[in-house]
């Protein structure tokens, strides 16, 4: 069994958190994550407040283990889904696509561990000041919006920056990027694609699919030339038409940005391969099968396992 | 002591490769590297065959030991460098930017262990196939000239493919980074940035002060919008001005590599802050140190060790 700060500080039998997806993980993923003994994360993502009191009652309703929710800071909502986190007293709340500074002092207040996303040391020494239990340091080769740093970069350099917990996120979806993640400092891991195949997710099958059939080199970034929402996503009509769109002589950011309204929701709900945007991570070419949520977290930990307890066979 | 597929393959001590680094890595370097315990590595950049062959001789008069060439193959004189490399019978040809595939028939009958670097899983296969000794699965994080894989992601996916050993390249600068290639499946290493700043190392002055100096955001990769070159290097001046015109609506694919000529010169040589190119890795704000080659493969190999052998700790 691996035992490492995280796992003891949340109380968790894997040093593993499931990424907060928007579109992706609701309820019930959440749930089957924490039932399965990893961190399972609901993404209230850019909804109301009503439904993220719903999924959390859905989670509640499935699990009595501790799980999280992933505020998305540009959120038009952030402010009431912030406040409803607090409410609701969840256990954990992680953060994405911004500084969470202004709520941390609720959430915080409310007996929540405040796990902020950071892409950058200057992101990571920041929270932690303001009171972070932990910080996900995640790199470029995740899937979704995306900083510049990679994760064997970033990782290394935060941990060295802060005294709080680091895990790893980013490119990370087998036992192998676990125990490296280890061996960079890091005390767990965030794990987004390999948990879209859950059985447990509800997202269309489509996307499973895609995901499921991705390579190497199926994934591009988008977003770069104006800044502030660079997206990793799975290539497809969607992808190509918006990159040659955007360093196009006509592209201004808003009509970029423009491009992207309604682009997850066609993916992820409706599973329209082509002009959906279908977020996913570098790593999606090892992710092959999909499993019970409780499996993926168990493979991940007995492989990295495996590789520590075999560690001596480079000790020469 | 660390022993992999690699110390073993290439009878080196450390299982850590030097960087072929465009007018940076000359024969003192390599000579250098390869007598503290690594493989140390020639750049043949674009410079003609007389270069080369010097750079040899003054390798082989600081040194016994096996130390290997890098062939860019984007070079204009990609032909007589990779004859001379057979003729001179080195002990080990790595290749950047490009299929090696029409040289390697040549290297192999010389006797030469051929390492390409690679940043794909179809390229891997293709120079396995075709007889290389191993491969360097080399990240964007990386310095100089980048695909689009990270480490994290793309090392794991090319040891699932091949057959013989693979090294990690980009974003590894000491042992929590050499730790963490083997765990995801690597039997050594690449770095570059690290030696760059090593003693031996003849580049300006100024360009060992940009990297000494870096933080974990200082880096941006150039060159994305047209494809083909993309780049990584140290923000400043010259980098701002690249990208401010590379992404205008007059730039065209042709004006934007027009820019860039002379610019490596002009770091490495002249030690021109404003208008050199500085090529390094994401890695650089962790690099803090001059010290002598020997010095930098022992401290990493034994950081490596320790992280190894305390592995238990996380076996509970």
């Amino acid at each position: 069994m691996l035992k490492t700060k995280i796992t003891e500080l949340f109380s968790i039998t894997y040093p593993i958190f499931q990424g907060g997806m928007a579109w992706i993980a609701d309820g019930k993923l959440a749930a089957a994550v924490s039932e399965g003994g990893g961190l399972g994360i609901i993404s209230a993502m850019n909804a109301n407040g009503d439904y993220l009191r719903e999924q959390i009652a859905i989670a509640r309703s499935l699990t009595d283990k501790p799980f999280g929710v992933n505020i998305m800071l540009m959120s038009p909502f952030a402010d009431e889904v912030a406040a409803i986190a607090a409410e609701e007293k969840v256990a954990v709340v992680t953060t994405g696509a911004g500084s969470p500074v202004k709520y941390m002092e609720q959430w915080i207040a409310a007996g929540i561990k405040v796990v902020p996303v950071v892409a950058s040391v200057a992101m990571a020494q920041k929270v932690a000041r303001a009171g972070a239990s932990a910080v996900v340091a995640e790199g470029q080769e995740s899937g979704g919006h995306i900083g510049e740093l990679t994760t064997m970069a970033l990782v290394p350099q935060v941990v060295d920056a802060v005294d709080i917990p680091v895990l790893a996120a980013g490119g990370i979806a087998d036992g192998r990027g676990l125990a490296a993640s280890l061996a960079l400092g890091a005390e767990g891991v965030q794990m987004g694609t390999r948990f879209l195949v859950a059985n447990e997710c509800g997202v269309h099958q489509n996307y499973k699919e895609m995901v499921l059939k991705a390579t190497d080199t199926s994934t591009i970034a988008t977003g770069r030339r104006f800044g502030g929402s660079t997206c990793r996503q799975l290539k497809n009509n969607f992808s190509r038409n918006f990159s040659k769109f955007e360093f196009s002589a006509e592209a201004t950011a808003d009509a970029v940005n423009a491009l992207g309204v309604g682009a997850l929701r066609r993916a992820a709900v409706e599973g329209d391969t082509k002009e959906g945007c279908f977020l996913a991570g570098q790593i999606s070419g090892l992710v092959n099968r999909e499993q019970p949520a409780a499996d993926i977290l168990r493979e991940v930990a007995e492989e990295a396992e495996t590789i520590l307890k075999g560690a001596a066979k480079w000790l020469g």
